[in-house]
């Protein structure tokens, strides 16, 4: 998918809200659990009914490789499912030696159809190459995560006293564009938005983080959104479990997309 | 596996090395091709052929990934046929939010049942902490990589002047131990293996890097061993395809895993 085509939908849909399949066989309402697949039938269910709320979806591929080769065709069954106007992001923050990153490339945008893998920077160049070239695929490079260890190294300061999530926002601008390459940017980090969006102008940034883990989806899309929007805000159990064990459980998921969008669209530009 | 048991094995065989078993479905031999599983039948030979001279197995999964959910099924039945008293390692560069990286080492420690599994330290403490829960199964936190891409951000000078990839190692050593945790060391960096062992005398080290990528085993043991070995040393392509496309290809592979193995019994401790 290009920027453009998602930017299109963003507008259509007044939204720039990505759903996040993390999809535990321990949380799936109990009427499921007899079904062939009860992981996939559990996410067409919750595609049905968020799908019209949301721009893109996000499996988090450690809940499907947790299962074995079953967990693995649950996934590859999701993802022919997820209608084609969607942009779709495979969760795995992938990063290995050159040759073993295009196998990994190779898996995400060949054996399967994802529009996008995350990506994690530590390896440097030669391991996130290998995912910008082909063609309208995209990297989604970790930049600062939403989590309590992006504290660890991410603060670091590096070479001129800038923080290392920022040499690595700066250096993956020599490597790819904003035609393909995003950034992991939490939002549990609201105040430093601003001043990421200027170091990054044009490109996309993924924000997980709203919902379960905490973070402000109205302060991170002021500071945070540029003229083609530039977000895809994710939220994933605050939405997919929001109706717990019923067995309505994907009208609420539904009316929980809904309520994030209506947020959305007072606010996209 | 504990840190005795491997060490025993060392002693044993005289060898610390360790097989990867990066199988690329291009690269087998062109008479395994019609089997049920070309996969996992090159990868039986190979064991048959290497177990004596080496003590770890390294799937890299990136490779049965990258074949979907019959990947997956061959990596299970690898697993599977590689012997108990080998290690095995997961070569998956995994690391994610807390609940995340808890899925992952379910993954690997108990969907499959890997000794150990490699780790990104990018996100920090809640990202590898989950797999040091497991009882005798193993962290492999990267530290220094072997590839062109380490320049980009591991050597970046942090607070206090150290690079990154020492805040790494002494950081991460303050959540595991020897006992639970090993760090990626790449033979393409021979000059710092002293240096390195100093920051980290009784951790392992996984070393990939000699054969294929250049580097060397003699200074890697002799500056990087410590008294319990501390060293697991991969080859994959220049023992796992050492035969090319020939029908003895296993036979050229054991040849060149006790290659290895010959110069490792002169220097192992």
């Amino acid at each position: 998918m290009t920027k453009e085509q998602l930017y299109q939908q963003i507008q259509q849909k007044k939204s720039y809200l990505c759903v996040g399949l993390d999809t535990a066989i321990d949380r799936i309402p109990t009427h499921l659990k007899e079904t062939a697949d009860p992981i996939f039938e559990f996410n067409k269910q919750i595609i049905d009914a968020t799908k019209d709320y949301c721009v893109a979806y996000k499996p988090n591929i450690a809940f499907y490789e947790s299962l074995g080769s079953k967990g693995w065709e649950s996934l590859e069954k999701t993802l022919d499912y997820i209608p084609d106007e969607h942009f779709t992001i495979a969760d795995a923050k992938r990063g290995d030696i050159g040759n073993t990153s295009k196998m990994y490339a190779k898996t995400f945008f060949e054996t399967m159809n994802f529009d996008s893998v995350t990506v994690a920077p530590y390896m440097g160049v030669d391991s996130v190459q290998p995912f910008l070239e082909f063609e309208d695929k995209w990297v989604i490079l970790l930049g600062l995560t939403s989590n309590k260890g992006s504290q660890d190294f991410q603060f670091a300061s590096q070479d001129g006293g800038i923080p290392l999530y920022e040499k690595v926002l700066r250096k993956a601008q020599e490597w790819g564009t904003p035609e393909n390459l995003m950034f992991v940017i939490g939002a549990t980090h609201p105040e430093k938005f601003q001043e990421i969006r200027a170091i990054a102008p044009d490109n996309f940034f993924l924000v997980p983080g709203i919902g379960a883990q905490g973070g402000d989806l109205a302060g991170v899309s002021k500071f945070g959104m540029n003229e083609s929007c530039g977000l895809l805000v994710n939220s994933s159990r605050g939405i997919i479990y929001a109706g717990g064990d019923s067995e309505n459980f994907a009208e609420k998921a539904g009316a929980a997309a809904a309520k994030v969008q209506a947020e959305m669209a007072l606010m996209v530009k």
